[in-house]
């Protein structure tokens, strides 16, 4: 057993092997345009788990299923006293899921392991893989919901009786797909959580970064917005007598845009908008919208909640129209622990990388465990931006620099 | 029989005969609310029409129904080979209609032909009271569509082919209603088309006119308008590198309703708006939308029309989106006839009532007829501007008015 100080030689990951274990999980449940389709507790998903437990089965790795399906694979470290360092992801899909969202931060982890057994050594804290059941809420909602009952944000009956579009609940499939074990939820305690993921966004690819690491998860608001006004005939109401609840939407929408483009950091999406008993010489009395407000910085999020109830409220009185807005929803900026952040980018520049900071716009497990305990993320670049689509791609050298430099940081930090 | 110059000395029409008849007419059909269901070409339509064939049968009226199906009641002028003169109007409803739309126009029609019948005079002209089939377009499409194929400005194919929800033809629904006739479309040729019809708007109740004299149709401009962007997630996502289809049509609307407010005559309607795919927290790929352009003034319309085309391509090269703006139906400003018109404000100046100059925003069977013989409407204020609508209101007074002006212009022309 080699007990060389980690830090001073850095072990090097296989970037083939990972590529290759990639494109192997990819023909798990695969699309016709290759991409994948695991949804998450199928016999798909669990043809996929059962793939990853070969590989680390061979490797002398022990594992467990807890209560939820998250499965726990344990690397003995030399001091099994001491609390493990995580990483973790999902391999459950979207419908039409891509290659790389979630399965790479599984496969780097796993690449982790089979680096560390190939070169014979051992951490001085134990690690351990996480696979999070159900990470995209695709057939139950909510998303991330084996991260969310493990850290006690999401109720263990809310996720046991989400029900899939055919009414088969959770526990039913977890049943089913014969991956409900009995390990206890929230245990063990963690020292650290790390994972690595595609950005699914276009930052790093536009500025030409191969990596970033990941400060903390952007505070999301989300609201239902209704206009009711009054459904009148296009030829014979004048524009001075309408009450039109289309023109506050879209004048609102408008005014909101401007506020939230102030800086570069918000985020302002109207994804659904609908208008009632659509027709196309009425105008309509009620329009509908979702309204989903982002941003880095928590003060500005508070602005831009008070700023969106004021410009809807001027939008409504402007065309005399009533207002209904409800806030549905409010997750706080999340920030990832320091320590992990400074050992993140001291691992990329080791390598001679430059890795921006940056935070995720997206939701993922990490932001669930960092409640309870220390937690950073690495991204990589999404081709285009896209994501949770067969076209998903990230390329070879950056799938191998994200696990190498999750490697090296993890090492470092097991060994500290 | 009466041979007095009838100028000199106007016949009072009944209004509380009138009213009477309306609300008989109303319990044909009847709805929950107090409107009426004769949707075109059903048991209640024929019903409906059969009531007022009773009526006319009383008063020595002969009748005839065409290959279309509308009704044709003749009353027997001095000079059987002068051209007729025509009041006309229509009997079928909306699925949840009101008393007064198309049914105060040929009952006020009926109430002239009873006033004539009982003070025993004959106009030198013949007279018609033509009942229009399928007005509304609820049940067939397109509307209008009686006088449509009459005036020959809708094919006879066409209009027989019609399908309602079900599949049954208007050729079918003729037939098994019984109301197929074998008079030939488009004759006789009419000396002058009238009609009295509600307003179905706000501006006669708000400036507090009891009556207005139509002196055309505004012109109408359809398009159906998409812009295509990319689907991508509110998260991940910042606002410089979308392309929000979205917010190119909100910024659109906004422009353009800037547009046609700079002057009082304009109408923008936008009765659809759709976003593909909809969900809260992603930007939609599509976004497609349907506009209604009036104005009373060709010219202003045209410009519309370039501005619309213009400002939909600035807003979607603003947004980085792709713009399919596909223009679908002109109908162009209808003007009436000057005389009929100068004899309409005549006989309302006569009765001591101011009646407004106005255009109509909706079609009526008389744009359709203007096409082939001098026309002009009359108006009476629709409470609240409501119609379509169980709750459609006018009063009785407002309805004796709109028949007596009626009344009094039809005889006027008539024996002129």
């Amino acid at each position: 057993m080699n007990t060389t100080p980690i830090n001073n030689a850095p072990l090097n990951i296989n970037g083939e092997r990972l590529w290759a274990s990639l494109m192997e999980m990819a023909k798990v449940g695969p699309t016709s345009k290759g991409g994948s389709r695991r949804l998450t507790l199928t016999d798909e998903d669990a043809a996929g788990r059962r793939l990853l437990l070969d590989w680390v089965e061979a490797l002398g790795c022990t594992w467990q299923l807890d209560e939820a399906g998250n499965i726990f694979i344990h690397r003995l470290g030399k001091d099994e006293t001491l609390a493990p360092v995580a990483i973790g992801s999902h391999l459950d899909t979207q419908p039409l899921g891509g290659r790389f969202d979630g399965v790479l931060g599984v496969l780097a982890g796993l690449e982790v392991l089979r680096t560390l057994h190939e070169h014979d050594v051992e951490t001085l804290r134990p690690l351990i893989l996480v696979v999070w059941t159900n990470e995209e809420g695709s057939r139950f909602a909510p998303a991330m919901a084996g991260s969310g009952v493990w850290t006690g944000r999401l109720s263990k009956k809310a996720f046991l009786n989400a029900q899939d579009s055919e009414g088969i609940s959770v526990e039913k499939a977890l049943n089913a797909s014969n991956q409900r074990g009995d390990a206890p939820l929230g245990q063990p305690r963690l020292d650290a959580y790390f994972e690595l993921h595609i950005e699914q966004g276009p930052i790093l690819e536009e500025t030409e970064k191969p990596l970033g690491v990941v400060t903390g998860v952007q505070g999301i608001r989300w609201y239902d917005i209704r206009f009711e006004g009054e459904a009148v005939h296009a030829g014979p109401t004048p524009m001075n007598y309408r009450r039109d609840p289309l023109l506050a939407a879209t004048s609102f929408i408008q005014a909101m845009r401007d506020e939230v483009s102030k800086d570069k950091e918000g985020r302002f999406t109207v994804g659904d908008f609908r208008v009632a008993d659509p027709s196309r010489n009425v105008v309509s009395g009620v329009v509908t919208l979702q309204l989903d407000l982002r941003h880095v910085d928590e003060t500005r999020l508070s602005e831009l909640d008070v700023r969106a109830r004021q410009l809807a409220k001027i939008a409504a009185e402007h065309e005399n129209v009533r207002l209904v807005l409800k806030p549905i929803w409010h997750s706080p900026v999340t920030p990832f622990d320091k320590d992990l952040i400074k050992t993140l980018s001291a691992a990329a520049k080791a390598r001679g990388v430059e890795a921006p900071m940056m935070m995720s716009g997206a939701g993922h497990d990490a932001v669930n465990l960092s409640q309870v305990a220390p937690t950073a993320m690495l991204f990589v670049p999404s081709r285009d931006g896209i994501s949770h689509n067969e076209a998903e791609y990230t390329s070879p050298e950056h799938c191998a620099l994200g696990a190498q430099t999750l490697s090296d940081a993890v090492i470092m930090w097991a060994n500290r």
